[in-house]
This record gives structure tokens, C-alpha cells and sequence, in this order.
């Protein structure tokens, strides 16, 4: 069917946040990498590369990272509980595997993992949780507060939908900015009212700019709502120090916003002089309770060492709303039912992972730790070779799983690009993706400083294959260069 | 935190679409019960029943319905694909499971569960989706069309975000309908333009209502863009005849409605007479093709004989939208990365279950069977019991998994009500919940002819509890009515 005014749905007829709204991650270039793998699975030898290496998305496991074998043992005993009845399955399966999966089936009424939960999720599994979550900040969590979803984006969505009444409502968002932001935003209905993170400082945030674009957003007649934080960064890769934490905190306090604070790369760090806090454990030691801050951290089975993706698990924790606020985020969060309960159980699991003593811990700590030191290397690795690239310069991915060099693209090549009716960046990274497979994804999905080019791209290929991707990327850069050099 | 008017977010600073919004199936009524189910806990016998019977949702393994036993083998090899390669594997799972966990696995890149698929869902699945939607209705089904969701809800979302400008664009729904409908168009910003369906019928749908509703929404300036039916019906449990089915597509395509078939109670149907056709092929076979009518059929795991709430899947088979519609529907999809994984596994199953020759059909067909005859009985048994209390009458469940009876409430009810500032429906189902312990939901949840008086009570308590159900259920009323007899 073509394009037809008269059809009841035309392009033109349809919502206009629907056409507005932006999704880089899997967008035109994901498309014809796809294109690309069918040429290469119809007709191989056609092109310069023997596979297409999707390093545009934090997708670890489609990239050959193995999932953590506690994880999937208890939730194939908890999906098929029948097993437990059986001898043979104390041969197939850890005995702290099979006890957990008892425990979890023993807090869902009837053990029906088939069921419909509450619509917060299994209670028994969001005590687990807030456990983790007071294990790991020293402060109380309440499993009341707890919001499990399909993976972190429904929270987003849920918190967008509560807060945005129209255009003259705006949310605080870093740029460059995970476009699920962006997206929701534009879905929404509301106005992105961007911060810049400072690239020369490895994408530091400043409270004098927030302050800036805050007044800015405000003489221009926006009601500014939230402010996002991602740390660690998404796709700028940086871990905030406590100290700027804690002036971010007081800003939101002082400036009466919500503090939406994407913390689903809290597992994925890096370097030795760089920690992980909550926000909710920086604004609990200084002193603020629940009625101070409203404050909603999102966490996400997808990423950490875990890399859950295809689980859509996760939870939001959504603490210093009134309990009539509360109410009508839980009224949203009911009309979905509830969160898919396979993801429920893994994030009851990664934020309560088997313990020294018991039967798997050795294990998993292997696996973990593997996971995580491979990482550290392959970013490392990365971000080298990108450094010694000729006009391209690349902070440090401290954690989460991206790096996001700046490319100083020639006027030749921002020509071209013109001409080819791309952004500057959307023709280097197309042209990388038809020279090397190699898929990332340009700047401009993220936002960046006007007339700065950059790229982000996964740490996620597995080791073996890092040497040849540097090899590739270096041979077609200089390549690049040379056809446009001024 | 109580309430504040200083504080960052009020309720009279949220969305107002979102104070709008309501979804009764878990709405006061729920949390009441959830109340009196602790009560119980902590104080048992202090109420008049010893446990609450969820009769309020379509949730059939929260109250002991058994998974389908092929559907887990295969989702717990596929979660943790390591028990592939152990001898024990073959004494506990079916061989034909084993073979299509493999065979699922293949279809997945990298065998990975845990990756994020394509936005649509994994292709594979949606090939063998595609070929049940064709096995089923006798034409070709395309698995381009297909886009697996977690449950049925996210694709009805995905619609009414895309078609929903403002409040002068409306939607067709029925009354009574499921409020997932009222809710999501409260949430999107438009209008429910209501078609009432005739009790006196047995819950008949008029083409002359639907036109004459239509036009009378034009007259107010409201742009209608689709029209909901849901077959077999919900609340309602009617099943259509091809006849009214032709009809309204006929509808549809004259008045350049979006055909919006919520089909997710296709396999249950509980009645000779009656048989379930999809609105697709019902189409096809009138003559009609991709061109000439835009449709969406929703299928979802958690209905059937199968039950799957928790697990979170479905899909929709979107067809008859130009492609430069389609692609605006994918990036919506794209946004939220794609539908948990175990849930497309099961959705894949559902549409492709055991055939004859396969280790596990015999046993599969014997769970299958036992669950819809049982489910007959009950709602024959539930449907006589309500026909036979003074002032009800009841049209009988033809399919879905609910009773949706008219109550002749007494003048004096109705005023008590009044005094207890509750709708006169929420009065009785309260009265009923605190003397028996049933849960039901009031009809103004889902929206009746003014001046009636329905609540909607589902078929799926296990049998041995259906007598005990009805007694109490014909005692409270023989009470209330003596109470407020007028």
C-alpha cells in the first residue's frame, strides 16, 4: 500500500509527537546495517567484511556474552516448577539455585508464575530488592517504593506521563542524552530543556549551567519538572563524584524539581578512583528524608554484568511523592496489569546475587568479575586506538558501556555530507559501516555542542575480536581522512 | 508526605489525562480486598469468609489453573540452554519440547534469550506466528506484520498514541468495553465516542448504532478515527456471527474506520452454535486486501486455554497501513527496544502448539480440553445460578471469561448508596466482597445504558469452588435485597 491522502492514516493525518519523536539507537543506520547482513547472507563476498558488528546498543549477549548461570538456573526452575519435584534435577542444577527458586515460588500466591502480580510486582520479590538496595547504600528501602517494569523504560515513560502537561513543561536532560529521553519527551508532549556536560572536564556536569539553562528555560515561559541524571553516563561513559552529587541534590531541592536519576549502569565501573553512589544514599547522608526530595532511581537488568536485555526487567524507586501523587502512579502503572515476572525474578536476583557460602558463589563471582575486568580491557583498548586516531580525541569510558569520541570531520567531508543530505556525522558513520560492518551510532542522536561531531560506540564486542575491529576502524579512518582531506 | 501544595508535584500539578484515567478491573474495589486479605492474615476469623476469591480479573493461574506442561519444557530450555547438553534433560522434558526449544534457539541469533531482538520481535517467532494466523483463518499472514508486545496492552497504546491528535479525534468503543480502552484514550488525550451493545440481544452489536453514534460524533466535530470491537466480548461474552462481522467491516471501509479487532479471547468459546473468525479473515474472504482496510488484530498468552498473564506476551498483526505509516508504528515499537523474550517464546507456542505425531500432543490436547470444558461448565453454572436470584438477569458467557449480569437494585439500595457517596453498582459489589469475600467489579468500570446496574464476575474459580461461590453469592443477595427491599 503506497502513500494515499485519501487512506484512513496518512503520515499526515497521524499524532504529531508520533512524527516528532527520534530513536537513534535503532534507527536509519541500524536499518541498513540490517540490509547489509541480508546482502551478506544472499550473496557473500559482496562486500568489504565478513560480518556486521552491531556495537550501536548495549545489547552484551547478542554480542556472545554468556549470562550468569545462577540467574538462568533459577529462572528456568521457577518457569517450569515441576522440576523441583524431580531427582535428576539435583544433578542438572546448584543446590543454592533450586533453594532460591523455592524460596521465590513460596512468595508468589499459589506459586503461579503465570499469574498477574500485583501491580507494583510480586511483593516477596520487591523485599528482595529493597534488601539489596539498603545492603548497598546503608540506608532503608522500602519495598512500597518499589515500581518493578519491563526493563527501565516504562518507568521513564510512567514519570513523563505524570509530569507533562504540555509544551510549556519541561525536563532538565544531559546532552549528549540516552534518546530514550528525548523520545519520551517528544511522545509526552513536553520540552527537552537541554544541559550540556563539559567535554574538555571528561563530560563534567556544572551546576552553573543547569542553573543557566534552568533560568534561561524559565524566562522563556517553561515550568521546568524534572532533572535527569545518567550516571554513570549514557553515552558519555563518566561516574560523578560524591561531592557533585550532592550539589545536584541540593540544586533540585532548592529548585523544586524531581530528580529522575538513570542508574542503570550502577554495576558497570571501570577505574579504581571511581565509585558508584546512589542518589538516593548522597541525598540520605545529608540529611534529607522523604518529604524533602522527590527523587526516582531506575534500575535495569539489561545492563551491570548481567546483561538482561531480552528480560525486560527493572524497577523504578519512587521515593518524596504524597501518597495522592503515588496513587495515580500506581493508577498508571495498573492499566498495564503488571511487569512481565520472568523480569521481576532476575531483578530480585541481580540485586541479590548469591552470597559467600553459598554453593554457587565461587561461580558466579568468576563469571562476574570476568565479565567486568573484560569490559574495563575493551574499553580501555577502544579508547586508545580512538586516541590515536589523526583529529579524533576520546574521554575515558569510566563505566556504563559506550564510548563517544569527538571526530574532527574536514570541511571536504562536512561537504559531502551535505550533498548526500546526511549530517556530517551520520556520513562518517555510514561510511565506517560500509567499509568495516562495523555499526555505531552518530552524535547528533544524542545531541552534541553545534558543530562538534562525535560517534557512540559499544564496548561490547567480545575480546577476541577488539584487535581486528581497532585494525578496521584505523584503517578506514585514515582512508576517510584522506579522501577529504582540505 | 501528606499533601503539599509547595511541593515539586501535586495532583493539581500532575497530567490532568492522567487524573482522568481509570481502570476499575484494579481499581477500589481491589485494594479493599487486598485490605481484608491481610485482615485475615493477621486476624483470621474475624471476617465472615476465610479467603478472598478474586473473581474481579481474567488472571485464571492466580486461582490454581495448571500451565499448558509443553509451553514451561520449552521456555525453561530456552531460558537456560545449557540443560540442552546433559543426558538427565531427556528424562525430565518431552522429546517434542527438547526439539522445538532447539529449534526456537536456532531461530535466535546467537541462541541468545537474553539479547534484545528486533523491535517487532524475533523473526523466527513471528514466522511461525504468521503461519498460525494462516493454519487458523485459511489466508496468508505475513510476519512483517506481526509486532509481539508484553500482553496485549502495549499494542493497543501503540495505536492510540499514533491515531489520537487531540480530543477531537475519537475512538468507537463499545459499551459496556474493557477500560483498558477508556483508559488508554483518556491517557492519549481523546475521545471515546461509546456504541452501546444490546443486552436484550444477548449483547448485540447494531450497525445501525454504530452509525448512528458515528454520526452524532461528527456532528460535535469529533474526527472518528477507529473503531474497537472486541470479540468475544469483554465484559460481555458474546461471540459475533460472520454476518455482523461482514457488516462491520463493510462499515469500516465505507466510513474509513481503523479496524481495531481486539481478538484475545480466540480460543475461548464455550458454546456449539458459536465460532470464532477472525476479523482478517473474514475480511480476505469478502474480497478485501491489504488495500482496502486498515486493521489490527490483538492476540495476547495471558487468555486462551493457556493463561500466561504473568508471563507478559502477545502481539498485533498490523495490516492495511501505508508503509510510511508503518514505519512510524516500528519506532514507537523501536523506543521500547522490543517485548521480553520468554513472552514471545509463548506466544510463538500458542499459535503453533503440539500436533498429532508429537510426543507431547496427547497430553497436551487432554490439558488443553480439560481446561475449556471445565470453563464451560463453570460459566453454564455461574450463569444459571445468577439467572435464578430475584431481580438478575444474566445473557450467557458464548466465549472470553466473564459474566456480566444486570442487578435491579431496590430504590432504598440506591439511596444507602447515595448516603455512602458510591455509584449504587460499587455499593452491591462492596457489600458483596465484605460478606463473602468474591471479588466482582461494578459495571460503571466498564460503562452501562444510564440506570442499569451490572458488575462483571469472571468464570475462572477452580470447579470444586464454584458451589461454595454460589451459595454464598445467592445468600448475600437474598440479604440485601430483604435489607433494602423497598
Amino acid at each position: 500500500m503506497g502513500s494515499d491522502a485519501t487512506a484512513p492514516v496518512t503520515v499526515e493525518s497521524i499524532n504529531p509527537k508520533v512524527l516528532k519523536c527520534e530513536y537513534a539507537v535503532r534507527g536509519e543506520i541500524v536499518t541498513h546495517a540490517q540490509r547489509l547482513q541480508q546482502q551478506l547472507q544472499t550473496n557473500p563476498g559482496s562486500l568489504p567484511f565478513d560480518e556486521i558488528i552491531y556495537c550501536n546498543i548495549g545489547n552484551p549477549q547478542s554480542l556472545g556474552q554468556q549470562p550468569i548461570t545462577f540467574f538462568r538456573e533459577v529462572l528456568a526452575l521457577s518457569d517450569h516448577p515441576a522440576l523441583l519435584e524431580k531427582p535428576e534435577t539435583s544433578i542438572l542444577f546448584s543446590s543454592d539455585s533450586i533453594a532460591r527458586a523455592q524460596q521465590i515460588l513460596s512468595s508468589i500466591p499459589g506459586k503461579a508464575t503465570g499469574a498477574y502480580s500485583h501491580s507494583q510486582g510480586i511483593k516477596g520479590l520487591r523485599d528482595a530488592i529493597a534488601e539489596g538496595i539498603a545492603a548497598r547504600d546503608g540506608f532503608p528501602a522500602n519495598a512500597d517504593d518499589i515500581f518493578l517494569t519491563d526493563g527501565a523504560s516504562p518507568g521513564v515513560h510512567n514519570m513523563m506521563q505524570l509530569l507533562l502537561r504540555s509544551e510549556s513543561d519541561g525536563i532538565l536532560c544531559p546532552i549528549p542524552q540516552y534518546p530514550l529521553y528525548s523520545a519520551s519527551i517528544a511522545l509526552h508532549g513536553g520540552t527537552l530543556v537541554p544541559y550540556y556536560l563539559d567535554e574538555a572536564t571528561g563530560w563534567g556536569l556544572e551546576i552553573s549551567e543547569l542553573k543557566k539553562q534552568l533560568e534561561d528555560a524559565r524566562s522563556k515561559g517553561i515550568t521546568v519538572r524534572a532533572l535527569v541524571v545518567i550516571n554513570p553516563g549514557n553515552p558519555t561513559g563518566q561516574v560523578l563524584a560524591e561531592e557533585n552529587q550532592k550539589q545536584i541534590v541540593e540544586f533540585c531541592k532548592n529548585e523544586g524539581l524531581v530528580l529522575l536519576a538513570d542508574e542503570v549502569y550502577q554495576e558497570n565501573i571501570y577505574v579504581d578512583d571511581k565509585k558508584f553512589n546512589s542518589f538516593k544514599k548522597i541525598a540520605r547522608s545529608m540529611g534529607y528524608g522523604e518529604e524533602d526530595l522527590p527523587l526516582v532511581s531506575y534500575q535495569s537488568i539489561s545492563k551491570g554484568y548481567y546483561g538482561e536485555c531480552g528480560k525486560r526487567g527493572g524497577y523504578m524507586e519512587v521515593t518524596g511523592f504524597s501518597s495522592s501523587v503515588r496513587e495515580q502512579i500506581y493508577k498508571v502503572a495498573s492499566v498495564n496489569l503488571c511487569s512481565n515476572i520472568s523480569g521481576q525474578i532476575l531483578a530480585s536476583l541481580v540485586m541479590n546475587p548469591p552470597k559467600l557460602g553459598d554453593a554457587s558463589y565461587e561461580s558466579y563471582v568468576a563469571e562476574r568479575d570476568g565479565i567486568l575486568k573484560s569490559l574495563a580491557r575493551r574499553a580501555k583498548a577502544l579508547e586508545d586506538a580512538l586516541n590515536n586516531l589523526e583529529g579524533v580525541t576520546c574521554n575515558k569510558a569510566e563505566g556504563a558501556m559506550y564510548l563517544f569520541p569527538q571526530v574532527r570531520l574536514p570541511e571536504k567531508a562536512i561537504e559531502a555530507a551535505k550533498e548526500a543530505k546526511k549530517a556530517p556525522d551520520a556520513f562518517y558513520a555510514l561510511s565506517l559501516l560500509e567499509s568495516t560492518g562495523v555499526v555505531v551510532v552518530p552524535g547528533s542522536g544524542f545531541g552534541q555542542v553545534p558543530g562538534t561531531y562525535h560517534f557512540r560506540c559499544t564496548i561490547l564486542p567480545q575480546e577476541d575480536k577488539i584487535p581486528a575491529i581497532i585494525s578496521r576502524l584505523t584503517a578506514f579512518h585514515e582512508s576517510f581522512l584522506n579522501k577529504y582531506r582540505d
